[in-house]
C-alpha cells in the first residue's frame, strides 16, 4: 500500500484516509466494520452451502450476499475514487483481492447456475491479510517466511525425495494388493501412499496381504521418522534468523565491512576499533605488541 | 495463592496452614487427601457414565457422589472460614474452581435432569493444579508458558493462515466432490480439511474423485510439512529463554566480552572484576599471586 | 554388567569370557549366536500365533520352542555356574530378563493353558539390549536419555495438562453426540478424545453433529500445534547437552570451581588464570589496574 | 560422475559435453528434454494402470512406452559410445539406473506377462537425480544427509526400542482383544501397533475391548511424544553443522578467543592478526592510526 498516492487534499484526501489508513477513528473503525463484513460474508456463504438452511433461508442469504456485494462494490468505488492512480492499485496484490471479492456475485447475474464461483466469493477472507498488515502481525510472519524461505531447498528436495520413495512403494502394493483392496491403479495406490506416509491413515484403502502390510509399515515408520527433517531445518533456519539480530548493521569505519557481531571490539577484516561512542584506547597497539614478542 | 491473608492466630490460623500451605505434616496429608478425592471423584463420574456400570451401581455412585460433594463442600466452607478476606479468595481461579467443584451436584437438587452439569464436576481436575503448584512443578511449567507467550503471535498468524488455506481448498472440495462422499456443506467440507491437515483422518468423509484425492493430496503434504513451524518457532524460543538464563548481556568493563554466565565474578577472558556495584576488591591481584605461588 | 565378579580363573573363568564379555573371537561369536537365537524365537512364536501356520506348523513351532528354551536355560546356567556371586546377577535387570526368557516355557508344563504368557515370551527381545550394551550404541541412548530426563518434567506436565484438556473435551462430546455414534460413555469418549487429540484418528467413534464436529476440530488443531512444545523443550535439551561437552571438567587451580567454558582463560570466580601449560603471563595484573583506573 | 572420463576429441567429445555436462546450451537443453521425457514417461505408466484408460487408450500408451523406451535406449547407447571406459559407467549408481530404465520394456518381449517390471519402469524416476545434481540441489540435500548421519545411531537405537515397545503392548492386545476386531495374530498385531503408534490410524483394526483400549491410548501418547526424540536430536545436529560452518575453532594467538567466524581476519575482541601462516602485516598497527585520523 506504500506505493499508492492519494490525491492531495479535500474530499479525496479525507476517503483515503478512512479507507487505506488506520491510524484516524475513522479510519479505524472502517477497518472493524471491514473485519466484520468479511465474517458475516464468509458465515452467510458457508450457511447458505448447508442444504437444510440453504431450504429454509435462501432467501435472506441472497439479500445478505447482496448487501454485502454492494457495500463492498461501494468500497471499492471509494478506493478507486480517492486514489489518483487506481490502475496501480487494480493491479497489486490487494487490488486484485478487491475486485475477486465483488466479482462473483456480479457474474452470476450474467452467467447462470455460476456456484463454481463459491470458492471465489470465499478468497474473501484473503481481504483480511490487509487489516492484519496494519496490526503489525504480518512482520512476525515475516520472521517465519524469511526462515522458509532460507531453508526452502532443502524442504523441497525433502518432498520430492519422499514423493519418489512412495512412488515407488506404492506401485509395489498395486502389484502385491488385490484390487479389491482398493489398490485398483497407481496414481490410486499413490494416493494411499500419501495418505499412510504424511500418517493421516483415512482407512479408505488398506492392503490386506501381509507382504502390503510389512511395506506398509515401512512406509509408516519413514514418514513418522522423517517428519524430523523439515522440522530440523526449520528450527535451526529459525535460531540462526534469531541469532543474526545479534549482528550489528554498522560498518567498520576503516574498511567498512558490515556484519559484525554485536560484541566485536575490532573488525574481523582489518582490525579497526570498531566503538565509536569510546576515547580509542591504548590497547589496539598492545596486541601487535604481544604478536610480535611472539 | 500468596495474596491470601488468614485470620492470624487461633483455630483459624492453624485450619489455614492446613487447608492453604503444605509445609506441615498435617498440611501434606491433607494435600494427599484431596489429591486421592478428587481422582476418586473423577472415576466415579466416569464409570456412571458407563450405561452398564449405572445401573448397577448406580446407587452406589450416588451416594459416592454425594460424599466427595460434602466433604468438597466442608472443605469450602473451612476455607471460608480461616480466611479474614474470603471474597478475595472467591474471586480467585482456584475459589472459582473450588465453588464449581460442588455447585452442580447441589444445583441438581433444585434443577432435575441436569445431567449437563457433569462437564463442570469433571472441572474439579483443575483442583489438581493446585497441589501441582505447591509441588513446585507448575514452575517448570512456567518455561514452557513464557516460551509459549513469546512465540504466540507467529503461532496464531501460522494457524490462521492455515485455516485459511483449508477453507479455500476444502470449499474446492465441496464443489468437485459428490454429495454422497460426505462433503454435503462448505462447513462439512472444513471439517474434513482439518481432519485431513492436522493429519487424523477419520475416514468418515474421504475424496472419491481422482481431483479430489489431487487437491486431498496436496492438504496432507502441507499439513505433513508446515507442522515444522510452530515446532521450529517453539524450539528456538526455548533455546532462547534457556540461554538467557545463563548469561549476562554485560560486557566485561576490562576488556569488553559479553555473553558471561551469570553466576561469573570475573570475565572469563582478561580476569577483571565484573560487579560493577561491589567497591572493587582487593582479590583481583590475589588470584595471580596465588598462581605464582603455586 | 560391571558389578559382576567372575571365579578367578580356569573354566569358569573362560566361560565368564565368553558369555559375559565380547572381547575375545569367542565371546563375540556366542553373542551372534545370542542374536540369531532371540530373533529366530521371536519369529517362532509369532509365526505360530498365525491360525494358519499353527495348524501347519504347529509341532515344528513346538519343538523349535523347546529347543530355545533348552538352549537358554543351559546358557542361564553358565551364567550361573561362571559367577561367584550369582544372586547379584540374578536380582539384576538383565538376570531378571535372563531367567524371564525361559520361565514361561517351563510353566507351561505345569500350568495348562498359559497362553497369556506368550508376552512374557516376547520380553526375550529385551535380551537384545545387553548385545547393543556391548556394541557401544546405548552409549548413544545416554544422550538421549538424559535430555530426556531433564526434560521429564516439563513433558509430564505437558501431558498432564494435554490429559486434562482431553477428559473436560470429550465429556462434553460425551453429552453432545448421541450414542449411536459411539460416544456411549466418558471413558470410551476419552478414548475418543485421545484417539483425535494424537491425531491417529481410528474412524472408529466419530462425531456426527455440527458441535461435536466443532468442538473435534478444535482438539484436533490443539493435538496438531501442541506437538511442537515437548519437541521443542527435547530439542533445547539435546542442544544444551550437546553444548555441555564445551565444558571443560578440570577445576580452578586457585579456588577449585569446575564448569569452566572450554575458551575461558581466567577462572570465572576467582579471575585466576586456568591455562596450566602455558607460561603465567603479566597480563593477569593488568586487569586489576584498569580497574583501578577507572 | 567426475570419475568418467571421455573420449578426447571429435564427435565423442562433443557428445560427451552434451549427454554428460549441462554448461553448454545444448547440453541443457539435452537435461530438460531427458526430464521432460522422464515425467511424460512415468504419466504414461501410471495412467496405463488406470483399468479405463487402459482400455481406451492402451494402444496409444503401448507406442508412448515404446518411444520412450528407444529414446532412452539411444541416449544409453550414446553415453556409452561417448565414453572411454563405458564398464566405469556401468557399473556406477547412475549406470545401474540408466539401464534399468530401459531393461524392463526390452524384456517383456522376452517374457510374457511381465507386468511386475512396472514398479522397474517408475524407478526411471531415479534418473530426475542426475539432473538435480546438475542443478546443484543435491549439495543442499549434503548437509541434510550430514546431520542425518551423525543422528542415525541414535535415531536407529529410537526406531529399535520402539520397535521392542509396540512388539510387547501389540502382543498384549493380541491376548486381550476378540479375533474378531482384527487382532487374529501377532505379526497382525504389531502392524496393527505401528499403525497406532505412528499415528497412522487405518481403523481397520481396532480394538474393542475397554483394557485394549486403555493400552492403544498409552501406545498413541507415547507415540505421539517421543516424536519429539528424533526431532529434538535432528534439531540439534542440524544447528551444530550450521554452526561449525561459521566458526573456527581456533583461539587468537593475542587474547585467546575461541569462535572466530572463518571469514575474519582480525580477533573481534583484541585486533590481532589471526592467520598464523601467514607473515605478521604491519596492519595491525595501521587501523589504530586510521582511527585516530579520523
Amino acid at each position: 500500500m506504500s506505493g499508492l498516492k492519494p490525491a492531495k487534499i479535500g474530499i479525496r484526501g479525507r476517503i483515503f484516509q478512512i479507507v487505506f489508513e488506520s491510524d484516524t477513528p475513522l479510519g479505524k473503525g472502517f477497518d472493524l466494520l471491514l473485519v466484520a463484513l468479511i465474517f458475516f460474508s464468509v458465515i452467510v456463504i458457508m450457511l447458505d452451502s448447508v442444504q437444510e438452511y440453504h431450504q429454509r433461508f435462501g432467501a435472506i442469504f441472497f439479500y445478505a450476499e447482496w448487501t454485502i456485494t454492494l457495500l463492498f462494490t461501494i468500497e471499492l468505488g471509494l478506493r478507486i475514487y480517492c486514489l489518483e492512480k487506481p490502475q496501480v492499485y487494480l493491479k497489486s496484490f490487494y487490488g486484485i483481492i478487491d475486485v475477486l471479492a465483488v466479482l462473483p456475485t456480479w457474474l452470476a447475474l450474467v452467467i447462470p447456475g455460476a456456484q463454481t464461483l463459491i470458492v471465489l466469493r470465499l478468497l474473501r477472507t484473503l481481504r483480511l491479510f490487509r487489516v492484519l498488515e496494519m496490526m503489525a502481525l504480518v512482520g512476525q510472519g515475516k520472521l517465519l517466511l524469511g526462515a522458509l524461505q532460507r531453508s526452502r531447498d532443502q524442504i523441497l528436495l525433502f518432498l520430492f525425495t519422499v514423493l519418489m520413495l512412495v512412488i515407488v512403494f506404492s506401485s509395489m502394493l498395486y502389484l502385491i494388493e488385490p484390487r479389491e483392496s482398493g489398490f485398483t491403479s497407481i496414481p490410486k495406490s499413490i494416493y494411499w501412499g500419501i495418505v499412510t506416509l504424511t500418517t493421516v491413515g483415512y482407512g479408505d484403502v488398506v492392503p490386506v496381504t501381509p507382504l502390503g502390510q510389512l511395506i506398509s509399515v515401512m512406509i509408516m515408520l519413514s514418514g513418522y521418522s522423517i517428519i524430523a527433517l523439515p522440522a530440523g531445518v526449520f528450527s535451526a533456519e529459525v535460531i540462526r534468523t534469531l541469532r543474526e539480530e545479534r549482528y550489528s548493521d554498522e560498518a567498520c569505519p576503516g574498511c567498512g565491512v558490515h556484519q559484525h557481531e554485536y560484541d566485536a571490539l575490532y573488525c574481523k577484516r582489518c582490525g579497526t576499533w570498531l566503538d565509536e561512542e569510546c576515547t580509542a584506547p591504548d590497547t589496539p597497539v598492545k596486541p601487535a605488541r604481544k604478536k610480535r614478542g611472539k
